[in-house]
């Protein structure tokens, strides 16, 4: 699924081209068209750009190299530990969205609103590992990027202390065949495995900060995530109870929201949303099926902002998680990298 | 809605039988089945024993004290206002469904399971208004029936202090026609108008503690209320991070909920489930479409107990809200006056 | 609903401008945004075009002379009866979604892929009523926009005899509030009020021909239309068994479809779709959520075309209600009649 | 899917009890709740009697013949092929679910309430394989329930000719996982891969007669199936087109159904509904949801019968497909051979 929507999101992208396809052994040798015969999810048909493209083996580097500037990863985990570094060591940058590398210290988690300049650290990645032009750089977990952008921008300013998240994740979060639809029309699951651990641990790497030729994490912040499993399509909601070191009035966290100009917006990163995060004033606001296509997929809607009894603040945070979540975020890391020279 | 789910849930009623129905003008003076013709929206057909039942005016008290030994009230909220207090001037108790008595001080708002006792200010209640026979007995709103029973345990051992919580409700608590399926299907709507402020206000009545001729809600205690429309047809779900003033171990959460034995089911009140709480092992549960009909739909059900990085624990429960939450809750109460001898 | 989107479908038309907005009393008076306050149900924001628009009453024909060429009506079918024909008195065109006229005679039904010549009544029924400028066009029922291009077609070569046709309908076909939520999660209702009456009688006037003044229907060609609402958003779907007075070999059958080139593609009119009918081969399209954005929602999608043990063929065909079925239909008319310079 | 239903509907059946299990080698050896640990699809939980029992392998005739009187089969079509006839060799009756033996011409293909007398070929089986206890009957394909019965009762006395039907499918008939949700979710799939099929030619063995050691197929009759996938959760419903060979008046058809007294009835059978065919007034009536648990899931409903353009009426039947459609066919099947005393 998010190899599909890789290829999807790629028609017409004005930067990248589609050149080259690897797969596991199953799939190797065919016309990417016959290689996904019949199991083809995107709503829009196969672009004609990769029509004519042969998937290759995974082992074949070579071929890689020469046709390809760098490579995007949507492998299993278990084969993106092993092959995305075989991929840099023979000197192909890695757009990763396998949760792999993710606690990799010297491997960028880079959400580009956020830590644009985790990137930084590339050079020190290459140098660890002795790597002349390859890299790895990962993108973190569908589930956090609803509320990843505005609390990090509200992190700048107040330091976020505490936050309790209650998730509902869309279907398309579970890839293809993914969740069976016995188990989730009418229904509600509470629990999606791995899935609060990554929205707790991934946040403190994103907000973390460079140290020579490590990520330190931040620390001090408290996160706990209830994850559920609901009948919609696509788009990730997130229900946020949070609080600052220092406590914010409601104004300054919605001028913080709106005056935030993203670093991949100033650079005109073609994925880029205008607002990193779009509020809405209407009560009822986001919701998952009318924001989710903001700004093409990439957009974070954002509403519901009032006090907490609990917490000093809740709000309600959406995203697209196979767009901005998975490929879309795969994209704007390329281009974020592309615009720094690194690719 | 919530008056045909009494009548559904009334019939073959062991010691219940519904002889009297009134409503609106509009439905006045027919019979029952053409009164509600093309609107009947029950999965099983309209019983027997009412088919021949005539509806009558609201105002017919006389009627009504002749036909009833107690009255059911599922009015809305405007009309019971003025109603309810009519009815138990005329000598007949109200067992009412709605928000309008809810704040009243000497109104017993019910969950049996947790505060059976607050029955007993009744007769203050009667003398207060100079009322012989009748009274004003409510129950509280649909949304915390899932969560109130699995605290207000706890809360007797170990002293309930935070709660953050998060509901994914069904469509079937918004009544009929309720929410629009375009609005829904594929969808989640993060607000239900005034339900995080019922959700956060009474269950500080339900805890409270009757002193003289009122009910003083208990202090001390933080609720924050994260409510969500969801697209289930019925079935309340909530996620539950919550402090305690003295924190308990895990073991002793879980004994307290698999040791208690309620009173409605100690008094073998026929609606009472064996377990008030049933805690399920299995890491997905509970599910709505899966555990929603526990117990005839009046049982609670929770899982995924285990510890949060802010507050202290975190699980989730789920009950049925047009059966727990609304009509099935009302007839327990009716059975826990019976049993007490107030009707 | 079909207001709503047609303000959505015009933003940006190349041909059109929304230049004047009339609606019932309750709203008029106001600006458009204030007037739709929290009903505004587009999954993409109110225009910023129409946003400093006023709406105005009804009956102010002398304003909407002076500020319109010509209307789109979206009224209920009892207010068109009457206003459509104000409107066309008073001197501007109507271009109709209402049924109100669908059976007159001398008022054209235009899909104008199949029946564009028929427009050509118009000097007509501006004679027959003594209008000078003002004249009306209809456009048929939503649930016959998946089958009836692909059907005329054939009937233009191999005359059309029988066909029995099950729609699955969408909810956004009943309009907002429009099906409850509650009686459409996890079911089917098989009946739609009215729906079979249109979906059997509007065909024979579409296939009709221009005989002096009037609309003559097709005879000899039975329909018969089982029509459902099913649990989704956008999208009719319908089955069709078919016999031709002709029996055409299956190949004609998919020639004619993929030869076709219709008269609004040759017009180059901007809402017309390159194919009329687009034939997919795999054996499991047209999907309604796949298939139904298919040419800006303004495709007919066509699949599984097979022989029919009791009729001569079977096929499946998909249209997007809202789009091709209500406003787009009625923006695709206009754009006909303004190539045709009756607009 | 099919076996855990088996499990779930014998529980507490007056006449048959578990008493042994046999499964694929992966899960034999296991007691049963460890064989299927999370993956028990069930509302209600394992019941008791089955818990202490273990998985057996499918090769251990004795022990089979030795704990069981006969055996119900849930299993895959190959594997049917081959072990249903090995368990009828080794004297155990075999009550079949998978369809390969449909076709077999000595094999019943039985809903007792059309074709009891289908049963009477088992002796001339055996007498065919030389078995002396053992011997197989199967039921019907799932999405044909909804429209046999009723339209055997009038083929007894108007001679069914044409039927042009379309299903409307609910995913549980795809067993688990089935149909990924990302398929379903807001979507129509018009496809069910041999399902047309299975719905043309079984109906004629159905209405066939035994003829001395073989069911002669019913000729004269034809039947085209539109098969359609939709989002529900259980119920298949059938919008049905038919002719008879003499026309029946429309009071005849209804006085038909509501007279007809079925053999399973008259012989009391435990899972025998009292009305073969439940006729509804209503206009939109039979729903999928609302009348799927007719009879405890073993009803079928019929409604909307009207004329047809095409062919002579038109109606909507609906049955529950893993009940009626599946394990509780097959429970019927085995109660119908017990009183006929081949059990």
């Amino acid at each position: 699924m998010v190899g599909q929507n890789y290829i999807r999101l790629l028609e017409n992208h004005p930067w990248f081209e589609v050149s080259y396809l690897v797969a596991s052994e199953k799939s190797s040798g065919k016309r990417f068209p016959e290689s996904v015969s019949g199991r083809w999810h995107m709503p829009s048909d196969i672009p004609e750009g990769v029509k004519g493209l042969y998937v290759h083996t995974l082992d074949d580097f070579n071929s890689a190299k020469k046709e390809c500037d760098f490579v995007f990863s949507a492998l299993d985990t278990d084969i993106a530990k092993v092959y995305e570094e075989l991929y840099a060591k023979n000197g192909l940058p890695v757009i990763s969205n396998a949760s792999a590398h993710r606690s990799t210290s010297d491997v960028p988690m880079l959400i580009p609103e956020i830590n644009h300049e985790h990137a930084d650290i590339i050079p020190m990645q290459k140098k660890n590992h002795g790597w002349t032009d390859g890299f790895i750089v990962v993108k973190p977990n569908c589930s956090l990027q609803s509320y990843m952008t505005p609390l990090s921008i509200l992190h700048e300013r107040f330091g976020l202390k505490k936050a309790i998240i209650t998730t509902m994740q869309a279907v398309s979060g579970a890839g293809h065949p993914g969740v069976a639809s016995y188990d989730i029309i009418d229904n509600i699951i509470p629990y999606i495995k791995g899935e609060e651990e990554k929205s707790e641990r991934e946040p403190l790497k994103i907000l973390g900060k460079v140290k020579g030729s490590q990520i330190i994490p931040a620390t001090g912040i408290d996160i706990s995530a209830h994850c559920n499993r609901v009948p919609t399509i696509d788009g990730h909601m997130a229900c946020v109870s949070v609080s600052f070191k220092k406590r914010p009035e409601i104004d300054e966290i919605l001028s913080s929201w709106k005056k935030f100009v993203s670093v991949p917006y100033k650079l005109k990163l073609p994925s880029a949303p205008k607002e990193a995060v779009l509020y809405r004033d209407e009560p009822d606001r986001p919701q998952t099926r009318l924001d989710r296509d903001n700004s093409n997929g990439m957009g974070i809607v954002v509403g519901r902002l009032r006090g907490c009894n609990v917490l000093q603040y809740r709000f309600v945070g959406l995203s697209h998680n196979t767009v901005r979540g998975a490929a879309g975020g795969g994209i704007l890391n390329a281009e974020l990298l592309k615009a720094k020279r690194y690719l």
